[in-house]
């Protein structure tokens, strides 16, 4: 490289002189071009161009207080929206969006709280938002029937993580559900240490009931090819991970695995890389195992993805406009189980 | 509280001029007492206490890069010594561990490596570590018959994670290996996301094999009761946590789905708790929650554990001297598959 | 409290189903109003509470790399709509404003550059930006003109570090220079490090040149009176701080020497309290020193300032209108050197 | 590079079965060799090097609580054994040294602690240490008396940082005060925002005073040719870096203002390159300025350097033992205020 290929590009400097819309500045950022602004903008275009890849399945990584921090409808309305094609999430994402559809809520509080005042009150804290532990014990009894009714349905069959998060899905009603919106329209969601969440212990209640014929089974191991596959059948995958942890090395080894190696790949994420940790190691990393493409477009923005993600939710949305369709290229066929 | 009680204590000044062992040196931390030294030298007597306390089962939560950053002697030894009475871990720590079990090695080398050219020469890395691809179609090969193997002697018998991991441990041949030692010890090493790493991969090849007739069942939920039932029978529980994730959930969890509470805890961690994850979030918080009891001894250590955690493990070694020897609690009963 | 008390406000949900401003989406911030999001819009609506009370003086804290993110404008624009009063920054920031002063460029660049070729070109990196040596060059040589000039006018008086960034500003010709728009503004800028800067080490060539006889002088003290008066002649002071180090501790310390404490603050940064340095500091410490006021509106943003803080000036930007118009209650009265 | 010459050293475990010194377990460090205990074991050899290395200086800079958090006898013990040769430091640091030297203390706390109470009891808080007010008043009193004396000798010259804190040190009787220490060894500290700490406040009051015929004169720019003078003479130069900020940043570019470049870099800190600022910043990033050579040995310890920094002082203290000798290359001339 020459000296003069180094200095190609200055740095513009963003102009904030009246109301802007979300995606104007982040224009502004896509210009000025560097640290944090610079990736922020880098991610919305990556995207924004797997979304308008005919051939990308679409994979969002959910770790993270997602639902406690007001982003159950942006998840749920990507689905409905067809801007999401596979979920990969922790058991705790899902237990929080069931709590809420089955009538509960999370409330707004602080983290400079009384823990010994908040336990002798049955309230559970997460950060600076409480949890009333009735709306778990509610769920606990709405969970242990529904556990009973697939059990017997599924007259002894394992179910994979997706086909268990697909029948809670069908027998929620509420339609801002995660769970629920992901069933109609027929998104599946992984979870692959289901058995790390309330879905775990409430499984122990269920199957220590006196006279339970029916034991709901979930095979560990049964969601690996069905995630391989989608990964097998798109001729590109891309990803997008809020936080890190289980839902993004699930991805990232499911596109080893598949041999195809991601082609696209957004992480927005705190951690960092020198611990070693799977969370905060970089994209580049990937690419020595070949869970991502070395021309893969990525990125990795710092920051606090719960804070973060609707400024790139909102920028897309804006670009893509109300009129944009998208027909995802996978489609998994319920009655046969496979990918079509 | 009066003025004058909260000037009891002056930060006393360490003093380094001369040969000091670990536990010399972290003596002066505690007289110290402040900030990050003071927090690892408290850490230090925790775990002494725990170790002391013939009432307390001692839960080994490790994420992260363990046995590349060359802590798999450690977690050995604490096992052999009955320093640690059970682990809860990724799947990807017990891979790396069965690599090495099986004749692998992970090799020093750096973070700023070319990953393109890593990727042709089949070297994965991890942060600053290689391994070659060898070693894992070595374990591959190898894993996919064990767990046939497996599956004949269970007979479609489903087992839990804990049960995988004390089969596998039984087929590895290395003394040095953890899953090994926990195999010879008895002490339960629990995988709650065990999908989410090689071993699920494996048996995706596994199972896909023609003419496989004994596929391995791996139940999701069946180690839940397994690791809710040693806290019910403990009378005490106290945790050092390596990193977070899931393996911190997962103990924190039984501890409130046990009704118990932990009596101890030590988190050695990078994550903070602002962003609401279950990595960063505060001891404090889990009071709410009933997971640790509001008169816990605990503390958080903010650094990176596979630097931080030898040191803690050289101070108490020293402390409590060769000749302590432990009984711990808690036994589980291979035979029944119950505590005792 | 009681225990409905903890349970008034649900957490509501984002919804982003159109095109919205940045203020739009910062209310759905407020309305879900936990974690990140809600510190965020929690930042917008103390800042926009700062400008409307006419009593307060707004102090704006700048460390970090602000003109190479593109942040060069937003700040030229504060000042010249009166929406900062006083700003105490790094003198790296105001180096790199008058380096785009005097026709220099920021380029982009990327962080994984080949350092020693940068070396062997001239190009200084910044993270992922390049600046040519002779950009540097180009300053070093009309700065010491300037420093010659203002040494002859000044006959020997020694300058405070708001005089020097005064007197610097007036011969830069630029509008779009922060130096240039605090000049013509009457917004004084102080730089408590100047020596740490290159303003310090063209001093060094400006004073060892032959024949220099007059050499400016700028006294390390003679600033603090200054902005200890600000401080106790306005009712109210807030601050908003890019960063941490030096700059926000000299408003905090400000604030407590004239005996006043801030009525409002808000941090925005990555580092963290545990190390137990001040830029990581929690406002609530603060409070103990009588640097702030135990009633303040205050909030500490976690995340990277160069990304966070347009969306925060956005916000409030929208809120306020083109027609908002603002007097500064302060006014600092360059002929007698004394505020007003 | 070929695949072999990859995979030359494999990670040996470390193995803690008996007690340790730190350096024994340092040096195992350096054999397992990767991640956080591979950098800290590189850390160890570093600084043992630069102080075998006749030719080099060595810089150590200080930021953050160094003096709460029990750190002061470390620093002292280092000037008197000369094992440090300049330091570099914040404000805050020597006056958290003076305040001890006067009969003052840093009280152990908690970072819980109640604020308001606090400010109503006038004790300060830093983090979990408290300081009572009564000690920095004593202290301002004292001070204020040292400036007055040091300006009646010094008749009107201004002096440098460096020079400044030569005349407290020589005022403070405390033999474990650093300020004393490196008065008694002629190891020049630096202060390069002096005025951002009490000692720039009490400066205030020192010059307010009626009937001040003698007013403390510092020069801003002064002690800059002293720093880089040293930078000069010195063959080489290398630093140690606790924590950041202006400190790391005087090093660094007076290395780089001398045409020296550092030969070798030790910093340990929490901040993160991403954000773009200078403590954060790679070490990689200096050689692209010249700061740092090329082949410089370096290495960046990412944790608090508070809990760190012990265990480097006592591996090398270990290493060298009690009978090493060190003759510093540079020695100041302070009867002509220059560089011998």
């Amino acid at each position: 490289m020459e000296r003069k290929d180094y200095l190609k590009e200055p740095v513009d400097h963003i102009k904030i002189d009246a109301a802007l819309t979300v995606d104007q500045l982040m224009q502004q950022f896509k210009n000025s071009g560097s640290l944090g602004a610079g990736r922020l903008a880098a991610a919305c275009d990556i995207y924004e161009k797997m979304l308008k890849d005919k051939d990308c399945t679409v994979f969002l990584a959910l770790s993270g207080a997602v639902v406690p921090a007001g982003m159950r409808t942006i998840v749920t309305d990507l689905i409905r929206r067809k801007l999401v094609d596979v979920i990969v999430c922790t058991g705790a994402s899902m237990v929080h969006d069931a709590i809420e559809a089955i009538g509960g809520h999370h409330y707004k509080g602080t983290c400079a709280a009384n823990d010994s005042e908040l336990y002798k009150y049955h309230l559970f804290r997460i950060y600076d938002i409480y949890v009333p532990e009735e709306d778990y014990v509610k769920l606990d009894f709405q969970l242990s029937e529904m556990y009973a009714e697939i059990a017997k349905e599924r007259k002894g069959e394992s179910l994979s993580s997706e086909e268990f998060t697909w029948e809670i899905g069908k027998r929620l009603a509420d339609k801002h559900s995660i769970l629920r919106a992901a069933y109609e329209e027929n998104v599946p969601i992984f979870i692959p240490a289901l058995r790390d969440s309330e879905f775990g212990f409430i499984h122990w209640l269920h199957s220590s009931q006196k006279n339970q014929k029916n034991v709901l089974q979930v095979d560990a191991f049964k969601d690996v090819p069905t995630i391989c596959g989608i990964c097998v059948k798109s001729p590109k995958n891309g990803m997008i991970v809020i936080g890190g942890g289980v839902p993004r090395n699930t991805i990232q080894s499911s596109a080893l695995a598949s041999k195809k190696g991601l082609d696209y790949a957004v992480v927005i994420t705190l951690d960092r890389p020198e611990a070693g940790g799977l969370s905060g190691s970089t994209l580049e990393e990937t690419v020595s195992w070949g869970k991502m493409k070395g021309e893969a477009d990525h990125v990795m923005v710092i920051g606090d993805a719960l804070m973060i993600f609707p400024f790139l939710v909102a920028s897309v949305t804006e670009r893509i406009g109300p009129e944009f369709k998208r027909t995802p290229f996978f489609q998994l066929n319920r009655t046969v189980g496979k990918v079509n």
